[in-house]
């Protein structure tokens, strides 16, 4: 399969890229490295990006910006960051991409544990993360020739602890390794309209 | 209890108006109609509305657009529409409105059945009605004064099924008054971060 990761640069992105790499063709994005460089917040980068790249047979995102702060001070300004980001980044590439698939390809996103499991100063991504799910769960019944979407929400990732580790007391880590593999059951797979759950 | 509508001039809006006017002091803000004008996009829009109301128990919002179209022609600024309004409208409501709150006040929001029951041509709609989920689970846990926030998810309004019914098959619709119940739960109960489903 040729299979596009956006998002390939990140911690997570990379694992990614390292459990598909041995059995298909993986092509990268990322901001500023990668094999193409792709902002998901504009239209046209994310279609030249397609172009480029041409007809795939996965697509996935890894990537995407949100706002952490505390609610009482957080304004709709700080609040939109992760909307425009994470959430219409990805929703972009779906929307865009789904021209660029073949038959019976697949589009992977990525939502997080924090969707259902709230915490402090995260209400943006809580809302995000779940707005992805709810557009996997939307998508997924109208999809035409057979093409899938599903998305991934990780647990905080191993590798991440040193920089996130406060933010989730208590939560068990996952190393992003053991997360890439979700993505390979979504690729690989046959389901449609799941979220995989790793946590 | 002193409790703002937003929203409380259309269809569910009036519904959640009656079951409450009896009992409480209800005041209504709504794009063109109502005791106040709002426009739930626009930031000094919002404030000027809280400057007017003053201290409140009780904000609900039964209010917001939404895109409908089919996916595989939906572009990302359709989709944005949905996403600036009943989502980021609601949730600048109750991000401006925390601080118009009496100590134990709360915030109701309104989803929708979509969020967990996709519909063709609905994928804005189970989006921003599951990110609206998302922020009441993530917000609950950091009000603080005892302030809570709930959202209802109502199934289609029976009132609405002229217009919307066909886009529900086999969905059950409820009588606005029946939904209307549901914002009493919230405001008057002792829950926090709850989804209340009408169907």
């Amino acid at each position: 399969m040729k299979i596009l990761v956006i998002g390939g640069t990140g911690t997570l992105g990379k694992a990614v890229v390292r459990e598909f790499a041995g059995d298909h063709e993986v092509i990268t994005a990322g901001k500023t490295q990668g094999d193409f460089q792709v902002d998901i917040t504009d239209e046209n980068s994310v279609k030249t990006l397609f172009q480029r790249t041409g007809k795939l047979d996965a697509i996935i995102t890894t990537t995407g910006s949100l706002h952490f702060g505390p609610l009482t001070e957080m304004t709709a300004e700080q609040f939109n960051i992760g909307l425009q980001d994470k959430l219409l980044g990805q929703v972009r590439i779906a929307l865009i991409g789904q021209a660029f698939l073949n038959d019976g390809g697949s589009i992977t996103l990525t939502s997080g544990i924090i969707a259902d499991e709230p915490i402090r100063q995260g209400v943006n991504a809580t809302t995000v993360n779940a707005a992805v799910e709810g557009f996997v769960r939307g998508a997924s019944i109208e999809l035409p020739r057979g093409m899938r979407i599903n998305a991934v929400s990780p647990t905080v990732v191993e590798e991440s602890l040193a920089g996130y580790g406060p933010f989730f007391p208590g939560f068990e880590a996952a190393p992003a390794a053991r997360v890439a593999k979700a993505y390979r059951r979504s690729v690989e797979g046959a389901q449609n309209g799941r979220i995989y759950k790793v946590w």
